[in-house]
């Protein structure tokens, strides 16, 4: 059945909302889509139904294909198994939590690996039950601290999630394939671009994982590409540890730098009062910043974190994010610095840092810091820094961490290529669970030597409600949304331009002829709405095709205009439907 | 496609699970429809979820039927709206509270009229946008204190909600009867035996409301039908205020009455120590039986009521709780009476109830206690009645409530019919809310003639899971489920009684040739499972059509099976197919 303009709820906007920067986000408001309830908690309008069905089909489609077998879990979940996991704490303070009338502690499920893992458990016995694929498509609940962008990050979400289980990781392997081919072709039918990255499994555990990413400049992810096809989003880029070389530079030594407080500063005095004797100028790669950090366990404790990177680089967030999960990172204070007095703020160096020196603080490298190599450093006292220290002679860390900026131009970790930077937004994820929640949570299977063997698992996710934003962000242009057809929210939007009642008369036979057909239409039949408000109303909801029938009628002519490309071309009324069934099913 | 028993995510069970007492719910549990996570909160398996994607199917076809359209709230509410129509004070325990990471108040919802209301209140603004229908099928969240019967009420259930808008009273009546008729459609095609009953608007607010029970023995619900045609939820039931009756009983007088504190031990005392002069019985029915109770307010406030009513009737505890909600019912304590010393246990009379009397408790009557009749009731004295007390001369109370219960036999309301008892289970509620939320919320729309007007709403929902129990409850026998067609999980079961290799081959032939016809089927394809445990699995799953194929094939035959008269018809496996097709249309 048509929708119809005159009674569809709707309520089109011509300002954008003040609360939505990205221009996807302010159409899908503005056109009548979603609807704002609460910060990352949007409610679905009748248009934004139809291309959240549509997208939810696509997914169910390519998943039944793969041979998974759709459930539901409830999203209301008990705490037991994710204690049982660590996950009720780790998740910190983006877990719903909430107590029912009898005081047990219950949560709102982020992700479901505990309870298919349990259900499984509870059902099966034997390798023979083995391989099983499970997913569902339901609402998913993070409490975000910063929700941003709509529907592109929510606190109440639509995911597709599943998981397979085998009795081996050639199994698991086999799972992960099917998964990936499926989520390739979800997201080739979604249109969007988008990128197959390594990623990093960060808290969910596990070994091999990949995100699709859409490619978007507004995203919150990076990722990094070479000419050889590597690609990875930063967080899981593995810069390799520098082979150790040999010492050349003669005895360290401690030198007044008044002022210096930043590498920018250290450079300038480095260059005017302590100029190298070999002519070279001293540049911020020559230097060794270290960096404080706090890092706050999921039981509260608050631990600080050294890391020494070449003064240069700058310590990235998400990179150090992912590799102290679950631990959150929160900036070294004022008090930090008064608790641990051997710290000269600005002139920090490795002779305080290390848990066997005197701050006791645990102390990081970055894996560009080769053994043998000199640096300028803080020398632990205001106004002054030391020059040649070398790692490995004059000190040592208590290990590596990956956390330093990856930049444009950097050479791939297998040495071969120069990476490019670009952003995106996480689409899908797939995980190489491995034995992880089956082993905290006891799920083992008899194996064919009647063995209890643990049994392996993936998991595997695709953003269903970021999906529907993600496409709005991709397809669009200064008048409004341009759905791909696939997932637009109607084929045929029919404008009659015109207040003419014989006009409407017309205009009701064909949008039947076109139902007839099972062409979707959405059908501006408002009565007394002029012309120009209908075509922008129609260029703002986008459907992919829009047929104006108006003043041409006389002369026996509609219009059919092509949403995306701005064509449009006169076709005789009485071809208008055969003409648009032809095109629905041509594209 | 097919799905296949040998890779299914499914484990029958022989054994009822130990939590499952109604029919129905067991066998959902043991055939692998559903699946127990805490109490009130369940799984959907494979099997299951195809059974509620076809009872939801039905439900948004009928829906859209009457024009309503489909959204989609968010279940994690913010408080603010339920703040200001009272109801996030008023659910008291049954709602599920949270905060989130900002410690602002979150709530899961219950049901979305002020969702609803304040999205048309942002949207809309005249008349002419109306009358709007708009609905969702949505996971509902509802904390009860007995969560029973597996899906029939859940803690996590589906629900279809609607929400109608309108500008006046004629437009809420037509809104009102169009989901009456979707109503009527939906559980006629849900195929389940109900009745539409006058229904109490309890803590929803509003007038008129009528409720679809489904009949059953099992069911929480008590309703009344009479010969005429007149039905209503025991809730519901108005008894008449009897009319008033001429005083012909002289003075009341004081008697002792030694240990009498129970009707019983009342009434045998009476006509053993004060026999009436005409020589009638005292019966239970000429006594007046004063009960207590505390209501507790939603701010927490405890107040003691006094319900005065014909000793011969108790007080329904399910009439009496719509009628004081939200305030809930609890027992009147010892300590109650120690903080009433004026109440006379087993002894409480009119003397002393009410507000105007000594002990200030507020005291209601019955409607059958006609003004001018005359009771034997308590004298407020240990061991002590007063006989002849007449209502309006001797005693007065602040007022009448409708709380006693109601009887088989109990002439109706109207006066012309007897009522009859049955019961049954709530599957749909339809309210005309009228102005109570838009009033609250400030929803109101400009009119004809320019003048705000408050809208009116309609309120209506069906529960979703709970249908599937419901029609599990009505559909199976000793052996298992017995689904009707349009919701059962497959059309045709198909049973490889064998377990020679051709026989499979031939099978698989069969079950290629019916989904080549859209027929739905469930295979039991499991190569080394006996014909004994796949018949007693067909049995219990319970798909309404069984094809065996087995040794009857060697003579060009297979077996079809009607699952629920058991009727069995041998006929030749070529004609299977066309049979089978033709089966599954013309049911």
């Amino acid at each position: 059945m048509a929708l119809r303009m005159s009674t569809l709820f709707l309520r089109t906007l011509r300002e954008n909302p003040a609360d939505a920067e990205l221009p996807g986000h302010q159409l899908l408001v503005r056109a009548g889509y979603v609807r704002r309830v609460a910060p990352g908690i949007y409610t679905w309008l009748p248009l934004g139904m139809k291309v959240l069905n549509k997208v939810e089909s696509i997914i169910r489609e390519e998943m039944d294909r793969i041979g998974s077998q759709e459930v539901r879990f409830p999203a209301l979940l008990p705490r037991e198994p994710y204690e049982a996991t660590g996950r009720w704490t780790e998740y910190g303070d983006s877990l719903f939590r909430l107590k029912d009338r009898k005081d047990a502690d219950m949560m709102l499920g982020p992700t479901h690996e505990e309870m298919f893992c349990l259900a499984v458990k509870d059902m099966y016995s034997s390798y023979k039950d083995l391989p099983l694929s499970l997913y569902q498509v339901q609402n998913k609940y993070r409490d975000e601290a910063r929700p941003r962008a709509g529907i592109l990050r929510g606190r109440e979400f639509i995911m597709k999630d599943s998981y397979s289980f085998d009795i081996d990781q050639a199994g698991l392997q086999k799972a992960y394939d099917a998964h990936r081919e499926a989520y390739i072709r979800i997201f080739n039918r979604l249109g969007f671009e988008y990128v197959i990255v390594h990623a990093d499994s960060g808290a969910m555990g596990g070994s091999a994982s990949e995100e699709f990413l859409a490619v978007n400049e507004n995203g919150e992810d990076t990722f990094v590409r070479d000419e050889h096809g590597y690609a990875a989003n930063v967080e899981a880029v593995v810069v390799p540890q520098a082979a150790p070389v040999e010492v050349t530079a003669g005895a360290a030594h401690v030198e007044d730098t008044p002022d210096t407080p930043t590498i920018e500063t250290l450079v300038a005095a480095l260059n005017r009062d302590h100029a190298r004797t070999d002519g070279r100028e001293w540049t911020g790669a020559d230097t060794l910043k270290n960096v404080l950090v706090v890092l706050v366990h999921p039981d509260g404790t608050r631990e600080p974190l050294a890391i020494g990177l070449p003064g240069d680089r700058e310590v990235d967030a998400k990179r150090l994010e992912v590799k102290v999960a679950p631990a959150e990172v929160e900036p070294f204070e004022e008090k930090d610095f008064a608790a641990y007095p051997m710290l000269a703020k600005g002139y920090i160096g490795p002779g305080v840092l290390g848990s066997e020196q005197s701050s006791t603080i645990r102390y990081l490298l970055d894996p560009s810091i080769a053994e043998g190599s000199a640096w300028v450093t803080g020398a632990d006292e205001h106004g002054k820094h030391v020059i040649d220290l070398v790692h490995g002679r004059d000190f040592t860390a208590d290990g590596t961490i990956q956390a330093g900026e990856i930049r444009a131009g950097d050479v791939s970790p297998d040495g071969t290529g120069t990476l490019k930077l670009a952003r995106g937004i996480e689409m899908g994820h797939i995980f190489q669970l491995g034995t992880k929640y089956a082993e905290a949570l006891g799920l083992k299977v008899l194996d064919e030597n009647g063995k209890l063997v643990t049994v392996t698992m993936g998991s595997y996710g695709v953003g269903v409600t970021r999906a529907v934003g993600v496409i709005a962000e991709d397809n669009n242009d200064q008048y409004g949304l341009i759905w791909p057809r696939e997932i637009a929210p109607a084929d045929v939007h029919v404008v009659v331009a015109s207040k003419d009642e014989s006009v409407f008369v017309r205009a009701e036979e064909i949008v039947r002829g076109l139902e007839a057909q099972d062409v979707e239409v959405l059908y501006d039949d408002r009565p007394k709405v002029s012309p120009g408000v209908k075509f922008k109303d129609a260029e703002l909801i986008g459907v992919p095709t829009i047929l104006v029938i108006g003043k041409g009628l006389a002369d026996g002519k509609v219009e059919i205009k092509d949403r995306r490309s701005g064509e449009r071309r006169e076709v005789p009324v009485d071809e208008a439907v055969a003409q648009l069934v032809a095109e629905v099913a041509a594209s």
